[in-house]
């Protein structure tokens, strides 16, 4: 596997997957393996990983499903990474990485086709007088420079079948924009999970799942989930998600 | 003190406050005491309990502030125990209990004249052939029987200064309909706050803070909450709420 400058292979152990990573240009977080664990998987079918980056939640469901694996990713430099991941695993049945806007999606992948839609977004508004990352890949990876949260639901909304499942890691300060917007795209939020740096903080994470077309009755909200111990240690939930059992 | 038939003289330690229950009426709950305990509470000014049923949250706040309380209840017979509570506790010049309907309230209470409002709703929506509890004063209390949410929302707001806190204990699976409805009535939500009954279940009360006119950035969702721990006992965080450090 040819790997570029500042490249390295890096492995999920819990799935069993390896993946081309790059500190100068991005590598997945521990949120890309949070929300990969989080809804149910169909076994069959169509998936989609919106905002797939260098294709970690694609790569990690891969292995719960026999589904065919959409990856939509806008950065050049990061689709060709995932691509060569989805060699480097032998999964090229399976997956397919198209590099392009996420408004182009429905050019390749058809409206009202989708069972599952993974989607790891930008996190933050971009506001023009905000301070962004200086490494423009990380600045659009993280920032709504390219797409914003509406548009990112108003696609994944085309996508899914009716009652298809929307997935999505974010964070807990866009909450009520997210519950709001999904509403508009017709997403019900059905499950909503919190992650909290440890025990006495605020949460920092979210998954949401909603279902296209739902009812909204028997909204649950599922345990949190602490990222690290009193001692700064990985808690074994995240240590299972991270290494296998 | 007078007691009536079945009533009892039970006592919050943890802010050595005596209330009077009934096990035939009304006792009040872990929910009261968690709501108590939620919001910052105004050390001057007015402070609105709703739903007061037998007075607990009111009775409760009083320790902290030297606000006057004024207290909300329809049902006489609770809101006949929360008036012998005030006397017990000799608290008779800093709150009052009206016994009326909530939708009454603007007639003994300005508008925009509250600091913090209070509130410990009916749960659960009057479906008019869902189970309720044969106890008319229990499933008063418990249904959205003489009022619903949007009623208590739509009064809270109105009786709220701009900027005043509006804080209410509720279920999870009411959450969509809950933050939908506080903003249509100019309540901001500003802090969410879930309670699990213990580790590794779904979350079972919700506590809610927002600000009338407030803006919506800034949303926080506070550490989690376990009402028990693995062998079924109270967890430290709920016994300081109930007997004190």
């Amino acid at each position: 596997m040819q790997l570029n400058e500042y490249e390295r292979i890096d492995k999920l152990y819990a799935e069993d997957i390896q993946i081309i990573q790059s500190s100068e240009v991005f590598s997945f977080s521990l949120d890309a393996v949070l929300l990969a664990d989080f809804p149910t998987i169909p076994k069959k079918g169509t998936i989609v990983d919106l905002c797939a980056g260098n294709g970690a939640v694609g790569l990690f469901v891969s292995r719960k499903t026999a589904a065919h694996i959409y990856q939509v990713e806008l950065q050049e430099k990061l689709a060709d990474m995932a691509k060569r991941s989805i060699v480097l695993n032998q999964l090229e049945d399976q997956m397919t990485m198209y590099q392009m806007d996420l408004k182009d999606s429905l050019t390749k992948i058809p409206s009202d086709s989708v069972d599952l839609l993974l989607c790891n977004p930008p996190y933050f508004e971009n506001e023009p007088q905000g301070t962004k990352n200086p490494n423009p890949h990380l600045a659009i990876a993280r920032h709504e420079i390219h797409t914003n949260l509406d548009e990112v639901l108003a696609v994944s909304s085309r996508l899914l079948k009716m009652n298809g499942r929307f997935a999505m890691v974010h964070r807990p300060d866009r909450f009520l924009d997210i519950l709001a917007k999904m509403q508009q795209h017709r997403l019900a939020p059905k499950r909503l999970q919190f992650i909290y740096p440890k025990d006495g903080k605020e949460a920092n994470i979210l998954l949401i799942e909603g279902i296209k077309d739902g009812k909204t009755a028997g909204f649950k909200v599922l345990p949190p989930i602490f990222t690290y111990d009193q001692n700064g240690e990985y808690t074994p939930i995240i240590k299972e998600k991270l290494y296998g059992r």
